[in-house]
């Protein structure tokens, strides 16, 4: 049986959309003598739709783009994900569905089982899930159906869950498992979702077909890099990471394709980033970006990715200097411009600064400067890249990193703008690491500002160590507590020193305020700040 | 059997307040002759803990403060919430508990079977249901111990659920039902929670014990609101809303205590407003308050919800006047601050106004002036009030109403600015109502503020009714889109024209993003923008 394997990037709700780019593909796999075509979950609606579930007009839109695709599946059967309405009035109301569409009309469809309720997943919060199990016939095949995690807990030895889809289906005798994923990109994912397909294969003895979402909806990244895997753990073929693809296999005539070389994971986070970035503004319709360019690391490595995702000439860098910027920030910038053969315009701040100085005089008098009038330039800033971007209709990237989000290193309303946070999900010593790779060939980064100590420049000679540790300890100490959940003992016990835990951790316990109105972080770790770590903000934890 | 309903405020993480509290409670319950004293849910860490649950420190820490709580128990029954780690390697890590002490040690442990997963509750994020059902034995007496949610799925009449968990415990023959709640308001809650006790009360023929939590936890607020009933349903005790209570139900000596008369739906908005306020400051550990007072209703609702919730001298207000603000703006302002005796500072914003038109002119040169103009107004305020906030320790707190924020009618890092958002939940037609409600006995409210058409001054002349439909008919529109979630072929039928539909839902969906960096909203309602509604911000779903 030779079968379609269809990675495509979804938009959530666009159904128009959504239903013509499945029917296209149906009718493409339909040309090349495809007998079977699997999508990925919730392909109609795309993942993640979150409470549009909730709507009834939703899911009857869902089910209108179902009738509509059926109609294209006379002569190929046809996997496509699908929310549906539970019949029973007990349990929740949906199902997170795979829809076998053949000869015109829904033939069978099998529910999702194993719903993932931690992290970024909701699954529970909409769907109940599934408790009876059957293989789908089709010409003379039984194919075992199953729905991303639905092949997670192999053989049950995922403490998560009770029931283990392929020990119940396996018992059908099927030929085939075929899985239907909306698995989003971590710099882990690729090897843990290869080590999975492989341990079902290898349990179960049966070829496998993996068919992921690709393209990127806000915070969750979907890589793609789907998989046909034969009953021995060959891979016959692995789909294209973070971009569309559409590959066929057939099993009997055992044909191997050439299988591309795994990326490094470096390579994984930088196209991850620029996918993110790029369908942000694809989704939201907008093609132009605006971002202010510091002449630090961070700044640098978003106009970098952002021209690789939207093009360099729909990228605008705002040179926002004060007194207190130091001539080489301004000269590191604009190489770095130069470099990138992308615009730029110098803005200088300090008229503004002034400005609101004298206005509050009368009020802050004598007062020494402090963190107030450090606020007040970064808010300059942010007002002038946001006047920039109202008036020009350039969307505002954000270039905060993990390490200063986790302890609050940064202005609300001033650098912590925008309408996404590229690297928020990236800790300092990362952000260093992926600008070498950038630099691999030729500099394209310049040299000096990867080995100037980071500074905020809000007042004389700062430096970020002023008041942070060295970001390679506290890099090492963030990813212990915020990936890890390790506590102040087991921290402890790992070897970093007692005051230094209890400063960090009070430090990021006590900026969940901070972090709350952070814009949407691009997620690249198993653990991001954002919809996968809810925190109390008034909580009073370890701080 | 006398027993104590020990309605508390909980800090989430404060374990060393939390332990102190319940042991003082467990002091003067024993003092007033108590056999045993009933806590809310998770009443030992607070509740929401959220993902701090995924904390093997912070679950360590829950069941030392139950050995601490334990040793209390010489001579009294204590029923109290707590999470424990769940002892089988299969299913979620932990359960959500309620435990029982007495002389000295743990006695029995209770699960929470019904696990709240939608709106504002991730449960089964967390924690593994209940599947087994036994009573308490004490001094010759069965308590039907339950948490929460246990008892909203009467004879399974709610569809979420498909277990009652009062049907299982019925067999064995109990004398009382008691339930550990941290039941969060809205403005229907009350009425509901009344309901669903009676509806227990009725279905088994026992008494009822019901202590639920008091206190806001940032964006949720608990109003308390015990209740103890007997079993011929009658109310005998009906703890205090909005505040901490401590009282005693003997049901065998059947004493009736003198119930509070309910008090009305506005009232109730008004106290859990207050509420919330009041303990997002005492939990962050601030004091002090600043606004910015524009002379319109929503600044006026806040800065008088703040004098009562924080003290009069407090709460500071800034009047921020532009070149487009009418006079009696500034008047009614300065009136509304003479009527509440708190201070205020003038602050005109022209200077700093011009001052960015200054710098922005050689790159918007003549470009008519558009809503870039106008938010750089709204930004101009936002600097000045956070300068303020960083220089003073003044938390800002934001006007924003529902009806604007559904819409985006509103300056992100302008207007939205903010850490806590007290009206985001509040139609601007109940805006005022509440006003109504606050000016019931005196003008306290200027009657201008009350009756001039709402404008956002950022240009001449300009009103809400400019770019938005009628309040009266937009709040009905979006409650029925929001709360109720009906689709726009609903709406019709509803009678509100297809195009307003259309316009109104866009709007809606069109702004998710901005949505996103909304400072926490005080919920008040069953449907708030927040943690309890979650939407994907790349949709394009009616929009």
């Amino acid at each position: 049986m030779k079968i379609a394997l269809a990675q495509y990037s979804f938009h959530v709700g666009n159904f128009t959309a959504n239903t013509a780019k499945i029917i296209s593909a149906i009718q493409t796999a339909e040309q090349h003598q495809s007998e079977l075509i699997v999508f990925s979950e919730l392909s109609v609606c795309g993942y993640p739709p979150r409470d549009l579930l909730e709507f009834n007009d939703f899911i009857n839109q869902c089910q209108q783009a179902i009738e509509t695709i059926s109609a294209h599946t006379q002569n190929i059967g046809v996997l496509v994900g699908c929310p549906r309405k539970n019949p029973l009035t007990e349990g929740k109301d949906l199902f997170n569905s795979a829809y076998f569409l053949y000869e015109g009309k829904i033939q069978q469809i099998i529910d999702k089982t194993l719903l993932p309720t931690y992290d970024v997943f909701d699954e529970y919060r909409y769907f109940e899930p599934n408790a009876t199990f059957q293989t789908v016939a089709f010409k003379g095949k039984k194919l075992a159906v199953t729905i991303c995690e639905d092949i997670w807990n192999i053989g049950n030895d995922n403490p998560l869950y009770t029931i283990c889809p392929m020990d119940e289906l396996i018992h059908q005798k099927p030929d085939i498992i075929i899985n239907l994923s909306a698995s989003p990109f971590s710099y882990v994912q690729a090897e843990e979702r290869l080590k999975v397909v492989q341990a079902n294969v290898q349990r179960y003895h049966l070829p496998l077909v993996y068919v992921n979402q690709v393209g990127a909806n806000t915070e969750l990244i979907f890589d793609g890099g789907s998989l046909a895997v034969d009953a021995s753990g060959k891979i016959l073929n692995r789909l294209k990471y973070f971009e569309e693809d559409l590959q066929y296999i057939d099993f009997t005539s055992a044909t191997s394709n050439e299988v591309m070389n795994e990326p490094s994971f470096i390579a994984l986070i930088h196209d991850a980033l620029v996918l993110g970035i790029r369908d942000y503004f694809a989704k939201l319709g907008f093609k132009k970006a605006i971002l202010g360019l510091s002449g630090g690391v961070d700044s640098a490595l978003v106009l970098y990715l952002a021209t690789q995702a939207l093009g360099k000439e729909n990228v605008l860098s705002l040179l926002l200097p004060s007194d207190f910027s130091t001539n080489h920030s301004i000269d590191d910038a604009v190489q770095l411009c130069k470099n990138l053969n992308s615009p730029y315009e110098t803005v200088p701040i300090e008229h503004n600064f002034q400005a609101f100085l004298t206005t509050l005089k009368p009020f802050f008098k004598d007062l020494p400067f402090n963190v107030a009038e450090e606020n007040i330039q970064a808010r300059v800033r942010g007002v002038l890249l946001m006047a920039f971007s109202n008036k020009f209709g350039y969307i505002l990237l954000n270039t905060t990193n993990k390490s200063e989000a986790a302890v609050g290193y940064g202005t609300l309303y001033g650098d912590m703008c925008g309408g996404l946070a590229v690297l928020g999900d990236l800790y300092k010593t990362q952000i260093y690491s992926l600008c070498a790779y950038i630099n691999r060939n030729c500099e394209i980064i310049p040299q000096n500002i990867l080995t100037k100590a980071p500074s905020a420049e809000l007042r004389p000679n700062q430096k970020d160590s002023d008041s942070l540790p060295d970001y390679d300890i506290l890099d090492k100490l963030l990813f212990q507590y915020i990936e890890k959940r390790q506590g102040p003992a087991e921290l402890v016990t790992q070897g970093f020193e007692r005051s230094l835990v209890d400063r960090v951790l009070k430090m990021v316990n006590s900026n969940e305020w901070k972090r709350f109105q952070t814009p949407p972080i691009l997620r690249v770790s198993p653990k991001a700040f954002g919809m996968g770590r809810r925190m109390p903000l008034e909580g009073k934890y370890l701080g």
